[in-house]
């Protein structure tokens, strides 16, 4: 595979990142020295037309011809892709197309093309950070939690008691353990072990549910999580450490028990009543069916003002200390301000983005987009999306026990077992739809609170590291849901909001929780495991073999769901030059070494994830 | 290939081409009865987030199974695709997506998917009848021509000289031919011949070129043509024989001769200086850099309404008698209103859409668009587009002649000669991105003054009528240059535009007029051939076989680049019922037989497309 042509969005191969409109960029695609290649042109679009020109060879060794080409950013996002011409002015002439997607040998539309974009990128702790999500009920009870009363409508339960998931049984929603954000602030040293720098929570403001996703108020924090002050001593405490907070913040919907909601329920007259879709008969538009969540009509002036617009809005106020929150991860980013004929969706993400970079230039805004958010990552909205098109799907599906009890989620039926190049067909696929500089800005998540556990998915140990050792090692920012680390399982996403088990350490799987740390340092450690290029080396049913390059070292990243034979890797188009060890999730790790012209990777009795300079 | 999974936009698949808002419209997908699928979901995405509804088997018989489910069509352009699960439940249990660009083993991004619109379609003449493109300077002088004084930036040629047509030649645009709007009157009965119905003319506004994309002004026809009284003329004697008429209109820009853009250029005070772009130096913005075509700038409200929007704009005025167009192609659709950071090209599409049906509510718009019109084309703009990259470029680089001297258009290699399989894809693709009803409302055009003849593509007439085979019998709307139906040849659009050689018949191309005249015949006698569905029986390097299906009866056709064996189907797949030949471009056609299950379509010495009903 090596020998491919390739190009990406990393240093190595495009100029800027985010260049000022108009300016024109070098890029450069390399090609094996011995494809017989004759002719590289750079396509864009010029306003919709496509323009070409032509690039030149400016680097040749014995295996790898660089081939560099001007690239004007007329448009606001610049699509470009390559023309490869063989055999050309003969007969025999032949063409490829080189897009985001890889080689094609047929005339493609411009779904896969390159994207370089003229908005900002996300902040560099957005993209180089380990995020760390906290489902507040379930992390952690301080001592004051125990003091609290049980609201009305929740089930108490004691922090080791059996989750209660069925979507069937009423108490799912109501089941309350009682964690609450000072317990989050008192484990903190273990955010540290596992190398987290970002620590996102799932909603704080009070909601009639355990998951808060059905808040209200937007203007306080729940009591039960210990108030406005038991959030800002979180805030105090996570700046502390030079790490970032992100909230989660629902713009498609609120709770049926907000205070805007039961104002407009209660009068047609009510200032609010337009920030929700009311029927003629009373009833009114909710997410997905379920009544409790009413939701919101974000073309309404004054509900984006409250909400998303200006420095007096949701958005903006918790940005502000004494929460001083670093960003939003928004809920149900894909339906907000979408309904039927309505679309203001772009609207309301260019709102959101505007609002929180005017408090903080440096604000990160993620929106939740559980399938194809390609149409809405590229530009002036949400900076990333979380992945689990891109990646958690395809790795799942590589990862995968057959005998797995996991259920779906976002599909009727489990992911299926498929081996390495159909897998890689999706994480090529769905990269280039993202466009390189969002999916590397997104998070590579291997399951959520809505989500089944990777433990549960992967079936072992071993195979869980490997689907760790992806995450910290692909393009995108790693989000682990709390307790992936110790190896929790849950058959679905209820299931997964197990409570963290601070008092049973005896049960953690400490060498998964050793292997995230170690993940993570690496990751810090190596530009190009965060900035780096993505070049795909070997693939086979049971490997996936890629290198991460940037002009500061590249990294080797081997990855094993099974034990395989050796892998021999062509040194020369690899651009080996070291072949330091850098981690190895199971067994020892023996420095790379060069024979002949050939780089081989050792043989592997099992799974596992193997990483070295290069 | 018959036994691949299949669903297309056409009658026997989707209950509703158009359906209403909200309404919920039955979908049916084939499998093979040894397919093992075992469970079908229907896929939407409801508001941009994916839902699932099951379908179930309606029908069944030894070879075939009917699913059916039902779509809530919950948004304006609703997308859908098709999960097929096999083994489910066991641990070999896999699925596969069934798209528009067919069946995927790995997790796809949602650009292929299905798409049905609750837009109108484009009116059933533009649909179903045949295109023929004339170039006004090119095609036939009356003899008031002769009496009409050549304008001083013109060179006078006579008929039968050769044309000039290298870029670097001055006369290349001014070599005037002096064809006018009565010669067309006078050689209906030729348009006739062919079985044309709708007559589509490159402008007819004034210019000081011979092509006229340089408009001095939108307020008369060019008094070289005839002038008004001519195209009116034009306009009666094409409706009389219940054909259309339809206009060429540049949106994107007008000449520097314009009257708008005089007034702009002598004073920047003048009320049509916003108009375009002008820079403060006083230079301007301009198509592709060519300083005769400044940009008009379609963010102003004031051009909005000369132009594109109300009763009293260009775009309705031509519309009302005496000249009665019944629609614009419009010239540059895709850079239409695109300019750098600024985007409002979909506005001008709707509204010049919308400004035509309230003219005539069967007015039909196509939008010139040489690549991925994509997002341009199924919502409530443009009905379709000059399909260069769904239909000329993968037809172009299937009959290519590898020594063809024709030159490149849309890109600076020509189109390579491809085997089948490849080009195949590229059908897919595209269909797929286009959407099957904006794709079947589209053009499908072998060339166009814009670029090399057919005829020079291929290389010989035989080749040629295969390529005409495909362009009446592949989902689409046939568009004719005026001159490939007797093989005028051209290696580049200019040379294209030679003069129609009504006085030497003796070189025309009989046989191949014959062909067109009996595609045409075909394709307005079977429904199938026109709103019919399209699957694939049969691909190989040089041939490429499909069958159009419709419930009034369905057409095979069997296309051949090249000679080759006989060609064996399945008839219980096929659903073969008839045989009875329907048209052969080269020999004789004997009907198809079924002989213990097989239907075998008759080897070729040579290239040639052939007909059956089945």
């Amino acid at each position: 595979m090596l020998h491919e042509p390739h190009h990406d969005g990393s240093p190595l191969y495009l100029e800027h990142e985010a260049p000022t409109l108009g300016w024109t960029v070098k890029v450069r695609v390399r090609t094996a020295a011995s494809d017989p290649v004759d002719q590289v042109w750079l396509r864009t679009t010029y306003d919709a037309e496509p323009v070409f020109h032509a690039c030149g060879p400016v680097e040749r060794d014995e295996h790898t011809v660089w081939w560099e080409g001007e690239l004007p950013v007329h448009n606001p996002v610049a699509h470009y892709r390559f023309l490869l011409g063989t055999a050309s002015g003969t007969p025999e002439a032949d063409q490829r197309w080189l897009t985001a997607a890889g080689v094609h040998r047929h005339d493609v539309p411009d779904t896969f093309d390159f994207r370089v974009s003229t908005y900002a990128p996300a902040p560099d702790w957005g993209r180089d950070g380990v995020v760390y999500q906290v489902f507040p009920d379930r992390f952690a009870r301080s001592a004051a939690a125990a003091e609290r009363p049980t609201p009305g409508w929740a089930v108490p339960a004691d922090w080791d008691d059996e989750v209660v998931f069925e979507g069937s049984d009423p108490r799912t929603p109501t089941q309350l353990f009682g964690g609450d954000l000072d317990g989050v602030v008192e484990h903190l040293d273990h955010l540290a072990e596992v190398g987290v720098s970002v620590v996102y929570t799932t909603p704080v403001f009070p909601g009639e549910s355990n998951h808060r996703y059905n808040a209200s108020t937007f203007d306080g924090v729940d009591p039960l999580l210990g108030g406005d002050e038991a959030y800002a001593r979180l805030s105090t405490a996570v700046h502390e450490r030079g790490w970032r907070l992100l909230g989660d913040l629902t713009t498609n919907h609120t709770g049926d028990t907000h205070e805007w909601f039961r104002a407009a329920a209660a009068d047609p007259a009510s200032p609010t009543r337009d920030w929700y879709y009311f029927n003629h008969d009373g009833s009114y538009e909710c997410w997905m069916g379920h009544g409790t969540l009413p939701k919101l009509n974000l073309a309404d002036r004054a509900l984006r003002s409250a909400m998303v617009e200006g420095p007096d809005s949701v958005v903006a106020r918790w940005l502000r200390p004494p929460f001083a929150v670093d960003g939003w991860r928004i809920d149900v980013a894909n339906m907000t301000g979408r309904l039927g004929a309505i679309d203001v969706n772009h609207d309301v993400a260019r709102a959101v983005r505007r609002t929180a970079e005017a408090e903080r230039p440096d604000a990160l805004v993620i929106g939740e987009h559980n399938h194809d958010a390609s149409g809405d990552i590229d530009g002036d909205g949400w900076h990333g999306t979380m992945n689990y098109s891109g990646f958690s799907w395809p790795v799942w599906s590589w990862v995968r026990d057959p005998a797995s009890p996991a259920r779906p989620f976002g599909r009727p039926l489990p992911v299926p077992r498929r081996p390495g190049p159909l897998v890689l067909r999706s994480f090529r696929e769905w990269l280039a739809r993202f466009g390189w500089r969002a999916a590397s800005q997104s998070w590579n998540i291997l399951g959520s609170h809505d989500s089944a556990r990777i433990r549960t998915v992967a079936g072992s140990p071993e195979v869980h590291r490997v689907a760790a050792g992806l995450q910290f090692t692909l393009p995108g920012v790693p989000m682990l849901f709390a307790g992936d680390e110790i190896g929790l399982e849950g058959v679905l996403g209820e299931d997964s909001r197990r409570p963290m088990p601070w008092d049973r350490r005896e049960d953690w799987d400490h060498a998964t929780l050793a292997t995230y740390a170690a993940l993570a340092a690496a990751r810090r450690d190596h530009d190009a495991l965060r900035r780096g290029g993505l070049r795909w080396a070997h693939v086979d049913d049971d490997a996936l073999v890629f290198v991460r390059e940037h002009p500061s070292g590249s990294v080797l990243v081997c990855a094993r769901r099974a034990g395989g034979p050796a892998i021999d890797l062509e040194a020369g188009l690899l651009g080996f030059a070291d072949g330091t060890p850098v981690l190895a999730t199971e067994g020892d790790l023996a420095p790379l070494t060069e024979a002949g012209g050939t780089v081989t990777l050792p043989a592997a009795e099992g799974p596992g994830v193997w990483l070295w300079r290069v």
